[in-house]
């Protein structure tokens, strides 16, 4: 078997750029040729994590064909989130724990989705599965990524199986997760450094929804009002993003990771579809989704079955 | 948790009863108020089996929505072979070993998928995972969709796991393979009785390739000559079909069980590309393909490759 490479999605957040990791080291173990990269540079929060457990950050790549024809895809399945040539290349094997949209291959393939909160909870499952051991760097990217996804199991998607999952892996790791969590969520919310145009594309994807594109992004903040200081000028490049993309609409979440809730910030068309998905009424383009922290659970089924 | 149904694929084959019957056993123990169905009734082989280990066919339904709105599927995952209403269902699961094709969901779900010969190999890994015991005839059943998939191990499909799935099953189901795998394969052998719609249509697939439908049939005899004396019938039925269904080619595969080979019989468009495929020349519609058993992995592949 020639070399694979393993990737997550494009604006990798901590669990795609986490389970490239683990789940090439499983794969090395298993006797593939595998190289764990990513579609981007790590998040603050995810740089956290790879200094805390002395890993560099995974080759970002912008293509796969010109030096292999085999991915492994983690964290993600559909096309637009992808390997930009996802389309010539073949893939071996997914583990993820989102919807199935925008994925056709041309032969079988090795697939396994759970709806659990967090990729590297299947991986362990994996690991186990496979009776490999994992070494406690791995095992501290793995916890870090379920820290993120859950928001240190806060959010609706975090599952009974999450939290054991990181308890083993916190035992590994040694590490305590409530501080080591908290540190770390925290390192994801310093905003100040960025610019406008990065906190609305450092993790965002798009959906096809309908005819339509919907593109979300979300921020993580302990201080909404803060963000929305710089409202005018988001509103501007997300409605450049929209045109420079043919997005249909733009919505952008930004979430209090301490009392877990969000306020969403809508530019582009079909506001009103947006409005019926989660049965607000937008304020200067604004409205507040109590509870909801979650993407993935909260914000893109609504959306989808709004724009069905 | 409401009803759930589970279920093959359209045009059941042994797998997809087996698999609907197997699965929803399995989710029965887990507490799953799960109830296994088809999308037709059984071929004479499945028939044969379900008569040895003393079970009624599946339910046949023909939509689900007007008794549940849940439901899982196994041995497919294309919308096209599925249930007919699936776009208006949630899919809690899929358990399969094809590829993943014109297939999409709202939320996340339990997918798992594995590049292996049969999906009851899967299933029964789903057993021991999580601790049910299999009774002896879900066994006889399990082993019976593998004998199927596999052609008794011969077909290029077949893995080291599913060999070792159906040992294992067949000590469980206290069956001795060979003898009851060949007189199994046999009963689904008597195309005497059969019209020519029957034979065109009792084991036949729909796939999207590129912007074309193509119609992939196949028929297992022991005696390909004599199944060709049709020749004439079957292409009249074969043309009607693809006229009252829009498909743009109609491909036959008549396979030789007991030497391994198939011919293909081709009515409709782009028989060039069809050649193409296979590397052949038609002669009167015909060609030999040495060694083809495995529609899933020496006839779809090839076609969808060349009808990019």
């Amino acid at each position: 078997m020639s070399k694979v490479l393993v990737s997550g999605h494009r604006n990798p957040d901590t669990d795609s750029i986490a389970s490239a990791i683990s789940f090439a080291y499983l794969q090395q173990q298993l006797g593939v040729d595998a190289e764990a990269v990513a579609l981007g540079t790590p998040n603050e929060e995810t740089q956290f994590a790879l200094d805390t457990f002395g890993f560099k950050a995974p080759r970002v790549i912008e293509k796969a064909g010109d030096e292999t024809r085999q991915v492994m895809l983690v964290d993600h399945n559909e096309a637009q989130q992808s390997i930009p040539d996802i389309k010539d290349l073949e893939v071996l094997a997914v583990v993820d724990h989102h919807r199935i949209a925008n994925f056709e291959t041309a032969g079988p393939l090795f697939y396994r989705a759970e709806p659990v909160g967090c990729s590297n909870t299947i991986i362990l499952k994996l690991f186990k599965e496979n009776n490999v051991a994992i070494p406690k760097n791995v095992a501290g990217m793995m916890l870090s990524a379920i820290i993120s996804d859950s928001l240190l199991f806060k959010s609706p998607t975090c599952t009974e199986e999450d939290i054991k999952a990181a308890k083993e892996l916190a035992e590994i790791a040694e590490v305590n997760i409530q501080a080591y969590g908290l540190d770390m969520l925290k390192a994801g919310t310093n905003l100040s450094t960025k610019t406008e145009l990065e906190l609305v594309t450092m993790d965002a994807k798009s959906f096809p929804m309908g005819d339509k594109t919907v593109r979300v992004a979300q921020v993580n903040t302990v201080d909404i009002a803060d963000v929305l200081t710089r409202q005018e000028k988001l509103e501007a490049v997300m409605a450049k993003e929209n045109a420079d993309n043919n997005f249909d609409v733009f919505v952008l979440v930004i979430t209090n990771i301490l009392d877990s809730d969000s306020v969403i910030l809508v530019v582009g068309n079909h506001q009103e579809i947006v409005e019926k998905a989660f049965n607000v009424t937008l304020e200067n383009h604004t409205a507040l989704l109590k509870g909801v922290v979650s993407r993935k659970k909260q914000v893109v089924p609504q959306l989808t079955e709004a724009f069905k």
